[in-house]
């Protein structure tokens, strides 16, 4: 395993330079279901990018990812879960805060994920018997700080419409963060910079932390305190598994 | 007034560096009005290091600053304005995402203003006569991009609130970014990250934004779309001059 891990690690950073080599160019760029959800040539070149490499690398692997509608359910076999550009509307407007990631799972179990915030240079992975890592520093196992010296990061409307009971929850925190990527917002809570993260995310947005977060005390849960379902969007929380019984107080 | 910018900017530098050697150490954190308005012993060291170099300096000039009670007015004589640490809250919790903000006024026209993000090394600079530069690259003008290609930072809860509209306001854009300090909110305005940011602010909070946007296409107003008071705690918008129009249909 050692060795698909480095592989992906390799992959991941050469995706990375693909975009940060290409940031000065034109984008096309395509509305999906609304006009806020968007996707670039990007997005579809970096995917394209990564599963060829995978598919030259492991031709017996599976794959799902965010475009073009690669959906190999997890559970089956060895599947590889790719977001080629986690964060497109901040990739658009702001060229920072988006992260690719990757996940990769054996009948239904999380191998390793990594997260990569391009622009920062920061690779965050870890898995099942690697060192959860951001670069070469190991990440810090959570810390049980207390949600009133702790910030929450959330998708903005969920905060403002008080989703389930989560505005709250971090109302009782120092403060909420809308960063506008899944990526870069898990990458937060695994470096200890947000106690906790709440969204509304497909399996490709969610896999790589999940992975890398389990080591180090964190769980993600829909919010309906189940498993995801790693088919469907959902509303979940990325949170510590210390956590539970706390958040149980205020979600409805 | 280029020597005492120059002195300005060299003086804010040092005063990042002295923040970022202390970062290691232990913080000694107070409550001021309330659980989450805090302040360390580095918000008033660093005060103390950038007001005892202007004293020195420029013995006649007055000052207006965010601890100890410094609350000359701008419009009387030369008053240096600061905030020594804006995004306490990040400073604490992060170590990241906060910044040093000076501005400097003579019978209450702003001369300069300076914004560093600290733990980025990068220090916003511009005023009467003067670049709006970046480090040594200039800032862009607002370029006239809609609402609907943009994204717009606010205070957290004046969003949830859809305090005097802004909600109605921002979710027709690509959406909100909460990042917790008004220093590097009004910082991503400037870069073009953001197109506008709403939040509610003291004059130390906002004087170095004010006086640096308005030669890139930015004015600072309350949500009464009045001048700011430079004196008491205001909801306040910085926005593009061009956008008051088109602000004015949304906001109540």
């Amino acid at each position: 395993m050692e060795s698909k891990l480095r592989f992906a690690q390799d992959l991941i950073r050469d995706a990375g330079n693909y975009i940060r080599q290409g940031l000065g160019k034109d984008l096309a760029i395509e509305a999906k279901s609304r006009f806020d959800d968007l996707v670039t040539n990007f997005d579809k070149e970096t995917q394209q990018l990564i599963v060829s490499r995978i598919q030259e690398t492991y031709p017996e692997d599976q794959l799902m990812a965010e475009e073009n509608d690669l959906r190999h359910p997890i559970t089956d076999g060895k599947v590889w879960v790719i977001d080629p550009i986690d964060g497109t509307v901040n990739f658009i407007v702001q060229k920072e805060d988006f992260a690719i990631m990757i996940a990769y799972f054996e009948d239904g179990v999380g191998q390793f994920g990594l997260i990569y915030d391009v622009m920062k240079d920061e690779l965050y992975s870890g898995g099942l018997g690697f060192p959860a890592m951001v670069n070469d520093k190991l990440l810090p196992v959570f810390d049980n700080r207390p949600l009133e010296r702790s910030l929450v990061g959330s998708n903005g409307s969920m905060y403002a419409q008080n989703k389930r009971g989560i505005k709250d929850f971090i109302d009782h925190s120092l403060g909420v963060r809308v960063y506008g990527g899944a990526g870069i917002s898990m990458a937060y809570v695994l470096k200890g910079r947000l106690l906790a993260y709440f969204s509304h995310l497909y399996p490709w947005d969610y896999a790589a932390a999940q992975i890398i977060g389990d080591c180090l005390g964190y769980t993600l849960l829909t919010l309906d305190w189940e498993q995801p379902d790693y088919q469907t969007r959902q509303m979940v929380m990325f949170i510590p598994k210390s956590y539970q019984q706390e958040l149980k107080n205020y979600l409805t």
